[in-house]
């Protein structure tokens, strides 16, 4: 039996990873995450198509796509989860999306503490790091089994 | 004495009219949407430019475009309604634009009932379905009577 | 056939069009406004019935006997729009309600952005001026089609 | 011994009920309403004169005359509950005022939750349909026992 | 020459006046405050016409009046003070209207702090009891001088 | 036939009824309070088990074991009506609840306004005192007739 | 008998009337409103100590020093009006004080909607430009007869 | 080597599992969510010491021992998430705490959107019913590799 | 003379004192606090009881018995500062009752900014570690002097 | 050994004490009140400058002054606790600072309970009427020990 | 030596200058900007790359390149000042970024007073026209003196 | 020709620089400031007169006697900034004001980002240490070109 597919989609400022405040992100680039998301899903059985774009209307084309085709999506908006009501409508056409986050939105600034997104994901994981994508991936492997 | 032009310019997710929550916005697709604002455009004396983008940008220049032709737009904002300032600017600047939706806003999630663009519109039509771009039609019709 | 009716039913202060703020409300009368509302009816086939009134409770029966009646309603609240939620209560009751508005709240003071009506309306067309009828009644006129 | 006069007075759109919105204000008209609180409050030793109005102004006279003639009113505020300051200046004047709710104003939409009223209250009753006001009536014979 | 018009408007629960909170109102009636304004109103050489009315309707109804005589006004909105945007919507109209208070309402409950109406005044006069009449006359005197 | 059950059930510092600021909340004690409920069940044909706790958690069980047996349950939450969430999450389980207070909370200080519980009782009763809870047992009375 | 003495304190920037914004304050100076204060108070019977100062603890000295006098007050305060609480713990020290503005603050910025003097003054007359002062002193002057 | 200890933290009404909304948190019981949890954990090298409890200084001091001990915590707030402050100074004690939730809070009551727990915690899982569980133990699990 | 009590009631997490934060709270312990106070009391003639407790409830009796027994009460509320309305209706019942915090919580996170307790305490002393409590003794002490 | 200096700042119309409405500040002068602290001063081995002024500007001065000298302050900001971010500024400056009200602002109106200076002082006491400054006294000599 | 690098980003709508409101936004076209930017740049020692995008990514996409390159930059949001996280995140990455504005966005509509991108700007140049991009070359060339 | 004035006014705490929180504002004093700016404004064609003051009122009075003079200024409000609206009534009378800070208060505390200033500057500059008053001096000098 082939594997399933899997929508790995990250928003803008995620290709910057490694570079961009590794305190606050870690030091791991977004190819290795992309390396790491590939071969966990490989392990959920799992076959992870991972993007990252910091493009609205692309990520929105995305989820449309993930909806049409009925493939799962793990998403990682990054800034968009404060304002970008776009992405929700494109979000709520996808039957299973996670919300995940490297960091935790709750302990930073106060505009990061409300997500328009959640509100129409399946669930969220947050804070975790790299792990965030991990255990988003699990959390698919289970519900389809 | 040839057609005057009008810009029927739609916002995100439009283009997944018939797919999307058919529920809340019906079961006709986008094609369809396309083929009776011709139609419409057509019997009140217009030759209609009927375009959807999910791409805040192009959707921005499609209203500098306008403007420049002096072309009147009937702008369904979708989900930027509630936050592009960069396309209220971009309204602004064209001298009869009319603001439309399919559905009531003001029956929806609370997001949904401020638009941020409504500010600088010519006038609004909402919640008449198909409909509201007929009406929008007529009003433009009888505007340049 | 005998023509349907329908009850254009118009809030506080909309009887001294012409006379209130001419360069907000134009120089046109109620008189005139009541006329092009009957022939405009005429021409969708409609018999119009409208009315005006400055009083809260009056508005409020027009909408219930309208209610009983089953007669669709194009209802400009004016003032009322923005706090009578007895007025609410009574449109809700009615079947198919359009809410109309000369002007464009949206472009005016702060107060007049918010519309206790809109939430129970079937739609909205604000902003055309007198036109906002022939639109109201286009939008029945189709709806019943 | 004489009955001792109570008003039942009641707000805009009860005289619908029955016909509006059966789901939340159950299927018994206004009349049946009537019949019930007349024959509880001579059941309580009352002599209940039971009124509605869609008029704000009509509800605060009847409010003043009650005043005068210092009997007590039990006072279904309908949607008047959310804003009229009119109602609840003369409330204010009532010695002895029950405020009743067909239905849970908390448990409806937001608006529903403020009552402008409930400040100059002696006591609210909320939530039992018809039998808020029984209960109203109830508490009414208590206190003047 | 005949002295001119001015018409003194009073909201609802102010025909009230000595039977209504006396502590806060005084315990002067309405009938003597109609008869100070008029007595003060000839002295500065007006023909005072001084209403009183709980219906919010018939208030604007007297302020249109004045406005088409552009008899000036003097209007105590009492309740309505705080949401009738109708009569905010009237006042509009009339060329000189002063906004009178026989109390402070900045020194009582919350929501007499904010008047829809004051911003559309031409001046306001709060806290000196009946004498609060007697300076807005003063103040209409002056003013035509 | 054996009476039915009902519980009545208070919260903080009800306990101190008759010790605590008895300008507001009377002079009689808790345990007059609970043997007027006994007596006034006895005659609603009901078997009233009045309890009192300073303990949410308390409050808490009581009201999923009331869950459990199907017991109508008469709560006045006290303090906790204000915040305790936990208490709305187990109140929304008891089928009938009736929110009791004995003062009216409207005319209190600000914070007393709001009730997190509201939103799940099936209905509410306020401001008279013990008779409140007379009521609120009448209101069981009648619903199980 | 000699005249009783009466403070008229003036706020920041009043020094400059005439100078300042003479389309919204007028194109008469300072000198001049204090010209037309001292002769209007003599026709009162009052000996005005007209004062302006853009310092507010020299504002609150002169208010302590009314206080301690007994001197009734007639005070515009100016942008302090907005918030200078240290003027108001001064204003609420003066047996009788009246607050008075040139302008009508409801129709001018957002910012001037609130004062936070006129919780302790005992009225306030506003927006009759000069006279607003001529209306204050026929206040304390009818006060005191 | 012996497995390491995790705490599995319940808050108040999550014993009620199974009976409580079964619609809104599943049909299966809080026993069943006991087994699983220590099934789970027993797969990832966990001795996972599950409790519930309806008293917010219960799980205060049980916090606070894994505090002492090191012991990771995965905790269930409930409705303790919307205000408990001293679980949250309680939570942040705690070197590694992962928030989980059953449902979606940011798809329900707008009361539940906020979380005062969030903000001291490692990472937040929600919204995979009893999965939420079993992905935080992954993630401790994967944490202390 | 026997030695006056004093109740030196504290809140939620204080027993974690030296292990808790210590950079915020400071390296002494619980006990230390207790020695300290008892010491400090004994210097001021009192006879003081020191706890703690992480329960609202056994904190709310604990008030009650010193509202009883008229001794005064030196409370720290930890958390429940921000939200426990029953220790304040229980705070309320106190004669006396100071309250105090190791810390400055205005230079603290935005939610530490507001106590709900502050409105029914005598006064209040924060800021200055274990000596707050030295300062609400000697406050005690003065006062009864 | 010479005895420390700690300089004892007042502001607005704390010089009024005794005068000022001796119900809410007591009937003692602010004489009595320098005297009381020079005495209570010495006696803690300080030697107090006690200071009043009703001007902003000079109380940052003696802040300023202060902070060059690194003598401790105790500050009672009176009104300019609501708003006076200069005075902040200044207070920052200041290494111990000791925040100082003779009332408690928490139970009187609602803009006394924002302090602006809270934030950068290292404690506060407040409600102990002229004790408040005996305690910031024993504050700042336990402190200096 | 070359001239070091500088990047001068534009947001949307600022490519219609001249074209766009110009008496709000000046008569000059953004070429001519660009002109002067340039030839400023040059006299300052900088080689300017001055480009202009309505795209929101793209604007990202030169963030993160300057962020690489460790390029200056002078950035004029337009409209994404108001709700673009995304471009608040990429500025957050560039070690030297100056927000521009042409106008000065206190002085117009309300939505126009909030930056998100402020926040992460090194400073600010706003309401200079033209010439506010002289000031940000100006305060570059200061900094790398 | 002899050079122009310009007044450069500087606000509370302002004359500290050097000694207040060195971190925040830099190690150089005011006079260093002031040495700076002088020499600044004659490379620019200006006579500076460079003046600070912790008073509102003399604060106030230099934008008058600037006003008077048509002397441009340059202001630095410190924490007038977010609170003096006196200090706005005097800048709005100045033609030419240009707003600067030191530091970019967007980025520090929460009540430092609003200016009530801002709306009557001609331009604002913000973030760059004392280069803020060059630019500020430069954009003077390009507009007086």
């Amino acid at each position: 039996m082939s594997p399933r597919s899997v929508l790995i989609a990250n928003g803008p400022n995620l290709g910057r990873l490694g570079a961009r405040e590794p305190d606050v992100y870690g030091s791991f680039s977004f190819d290795e995450l992309t390396a790491r998301c590939r071969e966990w899903a490989t392990r959920f059985g799992f076959d992870a198509d991972v993007r990252q774009t910091d493009d609205e209307a692309e990520l929105v084309t995305w989820l449309q796509q993930a909806a049409d085709a009925a493939t799962p999506v793990i998403l990682n908006p990054a800034a968009f989860t404060h304002y970008s009501y776009a992405l929700r409508d494109a979000a709520a056409q996808v039957p299973v999306l996670v919300e995940v986050h490297l960091t935790n939105p709750a302990a930073r600034e106060r505009f990061r503490h409300e997500s328009v997104i959640a509100g129409v994901a399946s669930g969220t994981v947050a804070g975790f790091g790299f792990d965030s994508y991990y255990l988003a991936l699990a959390a698919l492997s289970r519900r389809s089994e």
